[in-house]
Formats: C-alpha cells, sequence, structure tokens
C-alpha cells in the first residue's frame, strides 16, 4: 500500500483523514520534533520510508523547517506529489521539486475570500483609524487622541489593486459596494473582470500609482517581485494613501514603507504579513495609523477546513488518476 | 438681525459660516466654559441673547451638559430651532423643546455610510477576532493565543438586523456583497427593501433571533427601548451568536451581555458604545473576543463635513422659508 505524509495539523481527526484514503493508500503523520529527526526518518527503513506524496502546511516549518534545496534533496524517489495548504507556496523551493519531478499543488480559490475580507478589514481600520482607536479605548483614553479630520470614509474613493488573482478580484468585488473606485494593475488584463474595474496595464503603472486612494497588495512572493512595493513604487502615491498588505511581508522594502509613515507620505497602513514572521518590526508599533494583524489572512475554521479539504483532494485525485488539480504555474506542462 | 448660536465643534472656519447666514442672521459662537456661564449668557442682555436658532453637536456636552429639561427651560423664547448634527438626538430633551415650541432637526442620512461601515468593521472583528489578534502581536505574542476554530468566515452567514432604518439598510447593502443572508426586524416592513431582505415581523421576533449568526442593532435610544436587547432578546440568540451595537450603549442591558460573555453564550461582540459614555465598564477590556471602539461611528471628516452641512442647511433653511428638513419624528405635525 502506497503511504501519504500528513506534514502539519490538521482540522480533521485522523480517522476521517484515513477514511479519505482509506484503500489507496496508508496515513502517516508527521511527528519529528525538528529537522534532524525528519531527515533520520525519510531514510530507507525509516517511518516515513516510501511515502509517495505529502500533505503540507506551513506550520510544519515550526519543527522541521521550509521545504528547500537541502529538505527536497531529502525526500525518498517515491515522492511525486506536494499538496501545499495555502495559497503561497514560497515556503516551498519549487525548482528543486521540479528537478526532482515532484509536483507541487496549492489551494488558490480556497483562500480568496478570508483574505480578501482581511484586505477589507485593514483598509476600513487604517482609513478611519480604528485600530488606535480601540487602543486608546483601552488605554482608558477613549477617543481623546483621535482627529476626525485625519480619518477618512471608505465611499466613494478609489482601491488600486495591484495584482488581480482570485484575492484581488474578491476584494474588488466588497468594496464595489460601498461603492469605492476599482482600479487594478496587472502584466495583463483579466479577460472576465466586470467593466467596473479598471484596468491600468504596464505602461500606465505610474497613473495607477498616482490615482490609489488605498493600494492593496496581492502578487505572490517570487524573486523577481522581492521589494516590488519599494521607494520608488511608494513615492509615486499621493501623499495621504493607504497601502494594505496581505500578500507576503517581503514584497514590500520594510524600511521604505517605515520611511513614508514617519515622513507623512503614508497617510495609513494596514499589514497582515511582515518580511520575517513571526517577528515583527518594532518600529511599526510606534505608528498610530498602523493596523497590524499576525497573519490572519486565512485563520477562520471556515476557511481553514475548506482549503484542508481542497489539499487533501489534491493528494488523493493524485492517487487515484494520477494527477491532482492546483498545479502550481511553474509545474503545468 | 436674527442671531444664531453655534453650539459645539464647526469643522468650516467661522468665515465660512458667517458667509453662509450672511444676510440672514449674525453667528454667535458659544464659548461658555460651564454650564453655569451659558444659563448667564442666555439671560437677557447677556452675550447669547436673542438668539432665534441653535446649532447644536454632542461636543457641547463637555461644556455646558445636555439639553436636558432644564437647559431648555432657560433658552430664550426666540428660539424655535435646533439643528442638531448628528442620528440620534437622546442629548435633547425633545419634549420639553415641543413644549416651548422649538423644533429640533437631526442629521439622519448624512451617517448612514460611516455608520454602517463601523458596524461591518465590528462584525468582521468580532466574527474573525482580529482585535485580539493585533493586542497579540503588539504584546509581543504572535498570533500564539489564536484558536483558528473559534474564528469565522462572514461569507454565508446570516446577518440579523434590529431597526431597518438608513443606517441598517446601508449595513445590509454592505453585507449582501459577500453575500450574507440579510433578515431584518422592524415594527413594518420596509417598503422600498430589495427581496433579498428578509422580514420577520413582531410575531416572528423569536424566529428572527434564533436564526442570526450576527445579530446588529440599530434601534434608537428611546424610553421605550433601553435595554430593549436584554437577558430575554440575548438568550434567545443561538449559542455563539456575535452581537454589533453602533447604535446608543442603553439599547443593550449591559449586565446580559456581559454575563452572557461570560458564560459563552454571546460568541464575540463589536461595539462602538456604552451606557455611559465616555466611561467603559472595565470588565469588557478582559474579553479577548470583545472589540471596543471608542464611538467612532462618523468620526470621519468626510461624513463630519457632510453632517454640518447638513445641520447648518436646516437652521438656515428654518431662516429663509420658516422650516427646515430633517425634523425629528416626534416634531412632526
Amino acid at each position: 500500500m502506497a503511504r501519504v505524509l500528513i506534514c502539519g495539523d490538521l482540522a480533521w481527526a485522523h480517522k476521517e483523514c484515513e477514511d479519505l484514503f482509506r484503500g489507496l493508500a496508508d496515513v502517516v503523520r508527521m511527528d519529528s520534533p525538528n529537522r534532524e529527526e525528519f531527515f533520520a526518518g525519510l531514510q530507507p527503513g525509516g517511518k516515513y520510508d516510501g511515502i509517495v506524496g505529502i500533505y503540507r502546511h506551513n506550520i510544519s516549518a515550526d519543527y522541521i523547517g521550509i521545504f528547500d534545496e537541502q529538505l527536497v534533496a531529502k525526500l525518498p524517489q517515491s515522492v511525486k506529489w506536494i499538496a501545499h495548504n495555502g495559497a503561497g507556496y514560497d515556503q516551498i523551493d519549487v525548482h528543486a521539486c521540479k528537478e526532482r519531478g515532484i509536483i507541487v499543488s496549492n489551494t488558490p480559490g480556497a483562500v480568496d475570500d478570508a483574505t480578501a475580507t482581511t484586505a477589507l478589514y485593514l483598509m476600513i481600520s487604517a482609513l478611519r483609524l480604528f485600530a488606535h482607536a480601540e487602543q486608546d479605548l483601552r488605554a482608558g483614553k477613549w477617543k481623546s487622541s483621535h482627529r476626525s479630520g485625519a480619518a477618512h470614509d471608505v465611499t466613494g474613493h478609489t482601491l488600486a489593486i495591484l495584482g488581480m488573482g482570485g484575492i484581488g478580484f474578491r476584494l474588488a468585488e466588497l468594496a464595489h459596494a460601498f461603492p469605492m473606485r476599482i482600479i487594478y494593475h496587472n502584466r495583463r488584463k483579466v479577460a472576465d473582470a466586470p467593466e467596473w474595474c479598471e484596468y491600468y496595464g504596464p505602461d500606465r503603472l505610474d497613473e495607477f500609482l498616482a490615482e490609489a486612494d488605498v493600494l492593496s497588495v496581492h502578487i505572490p512572493l517570487r524573486a523577481d517581485t522581492e521589494g516590488y512595493v519599494g521607494e520608488t513604487v511608494i513615492r509615486k502615491l499621493k501623499k495621504g494613501t493607504v497601502l494594505v498588505n496581505t500578500a507576503r511581508g517581503k514584497v514590500i522594502d520594510e524600511a521604505a514603507l517605515i520611511r513614508a509613515l514617519e515622513d507623512g507620505h503614508l497617510g495609513a497602513v494596514g499589514l497582515d504579513v511582515y518580511p520575517n514572521e513571526p517577528e515583527v518590526n518594532l518600529r511599526l508599533l510606534e505608528f498610530p495609523n498602523a493596523t497590524l494583524l499576525p497573519h490572519m489572512g486565512t485563520e477562520t475554521c471556515d476557511s481553514q477546513k475548506k482549503m484542508e479539504i481542497r489539499a487533501l483532494t489534491n493528494l488523493r485525485d493524485y492517487l487515484t488518476v494520477g494527477k491532482g488539480s492546483d498545479i502550481i504555474p511553474e509545474h503545468v506542462q
């Protein structure tokens, strides 16, 4: 019988998970406390020997580290599929996987709603200065340090979406309800975007940035997107623009962001992600106009279940028909 | 020349305000530091003598107290109109005004959007436990005390709107975008509500409460609504229901709310208003599932300006045509 490795938490009970793979594969849980013991388990005769597929959740990095080149090299030749639970797969060296003949799937659509809702929350808080208002209340100061003049309505302002994938599009729908004016920048025009989503192509990036009241970042982290929202991009925004990031921390140059908060160029920021999670630059905590969440984008029981089912189903499909869905773009033939 | 009294802050410069009333009335600013000196100014020959109309903002209560029976009795007979800046006018004894022949106007529509956005924010935070997540982050704990199993998506849940006026209806529109299922309870069916807003009349209140995943309160504070959301109403909600209040603190029985947080009957609360503002019951601060804003409902420069213009216009219309708009229901002939 084939074996699949569950690498990270499951909301499902072990029994449910076994039921899902019954007749297809035995379910082995990764329970190594550290990277060394994990590697030992992967050796011939080790407790993870002979696994053909892996379900992976980022939480496993707390024990065995990320799936970097070193880890991928240690995987047995039998491994052919990694079903990652999450939209972002920057914790997996997908090029090393490709060279080893391992296909990686993710769970793109499943996180759109929860992540876009997080971006909406951060945008409202940043425009209205709500997070700081709550800090004031909890410090016994009611709203004494609040200045209405610095707070803005959502309605009628322009939301600029950088990267119109599933999450960006979902945010567009939610923000359009106010309404906000929705503009987006993408390498290519999104074919099925409604007419109220105005497209600004690569030749109109400067114009796109200049029209934003809120810039919400939805581009994946890759070598070519690291620090993409840096000094140049930020300074092309109007003074007072709100910056929201629910993608990955490293897509923004944090030093440039902090400078723009210091000199008042950015009106407020709403961040769910940071370059070195779970570390947070303590400087960020000093700005009253910063709303800061600890990567809560998909932290709901509803979305966790959706993502988990999706990732497990991809792994199951590989076992039954030789191929799962949601193959990452880098691995699509 | 008639005189109008500006009682409370204006975002407008004095000059702009004088321009608005030029040829109609002289503009006098209330600058008394306390109630006694204010009463002295209202005396014949005092600095507020002869005023025919008053623009009022709640901030004036910080200096001269609310417009209770005593204050209304001290107003000169010449006063015929009080243009209140705000939707809620519970700081004005409108019955005392009526007996004195003074008409009170408020600014109902102008606050709908900003207040509904606040309710949306509180609902998202309460369902997703975001406010507590930020407290964790700021305490250097990342999201260590977060349990995904206790957090819920907005999408697909049922929002029960108690009191379908302008603010309730605006919230319905914003929440419908997810979509949420929208149900509402009102004394009467709202004639122009869209079909996706399901009406639960007085005979179906229990059913309405039992179906709510989120109950958002939008009823005005009156003698007959004080404590309306009390033990009985709260216990008819399902266990785990989220309660949001952006109306007035006293519409909810706070002791009953706290009991329901203590024993876990309420899943979370999002509050913008409190029974004894600016005092906040310190017990509330202890619940990780409570998002607490210091009455920020309309605290934006955009909405403050809209409300101010609306209130001043009502006062101006009284001077030009003898009657302004937005007369409160108790004063409509």
